[in-house]
């Protein structure tokens, strides 16, 4: 039989968790519920007008065609230019990027495959911070790579293990260590010092260390991130392996409010840049041109208005305060770390074992007023068995009002499936 | 060192000799050069004009989002009217196509890569027809697998051996065999009894047949392209079998002169197609939203207006009888086929042992009066080690004037580069 027939890496593929709550959301929603869509991170907020001014100028010309696989060198050298004002406007030290450094992928996904195709075997193995963003397992299993975790708790903020203990993780199999900062779906950010201490622990055991920066725009408490491009090992050595050793993840989606314009980035030195170049090359060609000049466009206009992010932050920290809020008023009884980064919210429900169950009774028995909620079942961001069971992912990707509204159906609906359980085993008295 | 951390698959990955030469040609033009860049088949012909129309629209709503990995639904509907609908308007019998049976990928490459990606395993093997499109040995050393080949020749015009030959090639870890028709290089396009036949091979010994149809509307002589869709095997069981062995992959690239879209197109059952939409989930996550709906309206408009492809059909066929005259005035001791369909000329230089040098030297060292012409040298076209050396494969990517200047620099250039040789060799006596 032909299903036979399938390369032994399509079994471990699944579609995610958030994916999934995404089919079934869609599916409601076109036959006329309303559903507060929080489980997955895809903002309500109007993209950049200038990435439309761009398409459109574009587009007249009636010319669309193949770029270099390396990318537009117009949007690579507009990238370069943001990522060194970005830390410029803040002062910071940092590794000059210059445009050969920069790669054009379809998206961060893309970005993230592209890297695991180029630097691990079948049977290869990458660390990763967990909770960690669920795909990235997905996205290695392509490359027939193993993810393994480094765990870390809430209830020490986040903290890294030593060292000597993350040492014990590694086998003559580890490739690289893969982290996002601010945090998917923790909201942490992890400070210059964990940072450094990832980065010599690469050094000394020659790995790739792949830093996702996907959120660095999307600081929302006190705490600035931290990038592993603006490391200073103290020696001029240290510093050579760094860089390396350094492979940077970005992305137009969250930054411009651009989900659909999948349009990523993978910033490197020569020649691992130019391997995992060609693995685009022979993945999807290249990237599209005209959706690569709406994002330069948009880059570009944020060199001249940087209030165009602030305001942005602004308008996620009021969700965050209200939802907080809201949490504390209808959620007594959860645990629910407040984020410096990203625009996400782990709850976790003490009264469960496992919650999976209760999301998609929400989502699909429940409403209240004719609206519900869906929610991502946080299993998923664990590798480590029955770690995040009873947890939740919300994203911040509605109004203030509305995202209180949606802890009050939460609650609402907690309440009716406790009767619902209630219920079901009472025919059995 | 981090160099030999590289995964084993990128070590197979070079820039495609098509990509090569385009990475020279554009820093000439860039340089102020006029070059003919027949080199790679992105024609100058305006695209579609409901693509941009459509994607203006889009753009208006200000909302670019995340589209489910298979693909939005209204382009997959859109696709598979426009499918039934092209084989409907030739009278021809086929297998009806659902939105269910369509996948939207980044491009025909992403499709293949996906497809090579769910079916085979590092050391499979996959045969194609040689000339083969060059690309298709690094979408499969993605994979970790390799090609093969089944060589056919111009001076047999492209026949296939007979399936008792083609059946020696295969081995236990054949997994599919992969042709394109029309061809690209050759503009051979087979017939429904050599399809018929690759059919049979496939049910007899479990593998795919993966055809790639891009071409599909580019039928430029007398002869109308042949479908495995279209295939009657004439009983119900050798039916059912080949709908669960055909994967078939299209692009708007060519149709509608959009080969910066970056949109194609998986057709075939369940449950395979969901494999490989994992495979785009774990690859790209999805494909551009605003990009989908453009095609969407590209196709949609085609429906209504049948024409549009018949005036580019046109367009192709002047471009290919100014061309053939060209050639037989300019080029008179060269061997070169009329192509049936796609929109290239495959022309033998019998005076040369390997042209590589010469397209080379008329690129970059030769000019008439400031312009030259750009074209890939054929040996990248198959795998049979020595084969095409002598062979070059033009586009039919500008006017009929143009195409006849370029063929009139090839003459002068060949002049050129004799008189360039000799005098090389002049210094030595």
């Amino acid at each position: 039989m032909f299903a036979e027939k399938y390369a032994d890496r399509v079994e471990f593929l699944t579609p995610s968790s958030i994916r999934k709550m995404m089919a079934i959301a869609k599916e409601l929603v076109a036959h006329g519920k309303t559903v507060y869509e929080l489980n997955i991170g895809q903002p309500d907020i109007e993209c950049i007008p200038e990435f439309c001014e761009a398409i459109e100028k574009k587009a007249k010309t009636g010319q669309l065609n193949y770029s270099p696989y390396v990318g537009e060198k117009y949007l690579r050298e507009t990238y370069a230019r943001y990522l060194n004002n970005f830390f410029d406007r803040r002062s910071k030290a940092h590794l000059v990027i210059d445009t050969e450094n920069v790669l054009v992928t379809v998206g961060a996904s893309h970005a993230l495959t592209s890297t695991f195709l180029t630097v691990c075997n079948p049977g290869d193995e990458v660390l990763t911070i967990e909770p960690y963003f669920s795909p990235y397992k997905g996205f290695l299993a392509i490359a027939g790579g193993t993810l393994k975790a480094i765990p870390t708790r809430a209830e020490d903020n986040f903290a890294l293990p030593s060292a000597e203990e993350m040492e014990k993780l590694i086998t003559p199999k580890t490739r690289a260590i893969i982290f996002n900062s601010p945090n998917n779906p923790s909201g942490h950010i992890y400070n210059a010092k964990e940072v450094e201490c990832l980065a010599r622990l690469c050094i000394k055991h020659n790995l790739f260390l792949i830093s996702d920066e996907v959120y660095r725009e999307m600081t929302i408490g006190d705490q600035e991130a931290f990038s592993v491009l603006q490391l200073d090992l103290g020696d001029e050595e240290m510093n050579e392996k760094l860089k390396n050793a350094l492979i940077v993840i970005d992305s137009a989606s969250k930054t411009f409010s651009l989900c659909g314009v999948r349009i990523g980035f993978v910033i490197s030195r020569q020649p691992i840049l130019e391997k995992i170049g060609l693995v685009v090359a022979h993945t999807t060609a290249c990237v599209s041109d005209i959706m690569q000049y709406g994002v330069a466009g948009a880059y570009d206009a944020i060199l001249s208005r940087p209030d165009y992010l602030e305001n942005m932050r602004s308008v996620y920290r009021e969700r965050l305060e209200e939802t907080m809020r809201a949490i504390s008023e209808y959620l007594p009884d959860v645990v629910a770390p407040k984020p410096d980064g990203a625009f996400y919210i782990m709850i976790k429900f003490p009264e469960f074992e496992d919650i999976t169950e209760f999301c998609h009774f929400m989502l699909e028995k429940f409403n209240l007023g004719g609206e519900t909620v869906a929610v991502t079942p946080a299993g998923g961001f664990y590798l480590t068995r029955d770690r995040g069971r009873n947890e939740i992912r919300i994203a911040l990707v509605v109004s203030p009002e509305k995202m209180r509204r949606s802890i009050q159906i939460i609650a609402e609906a907690l309440k009716a499936f406790r009767q619902f359980k209630v219920n079901l085993v009472r025919p059995m008295l």
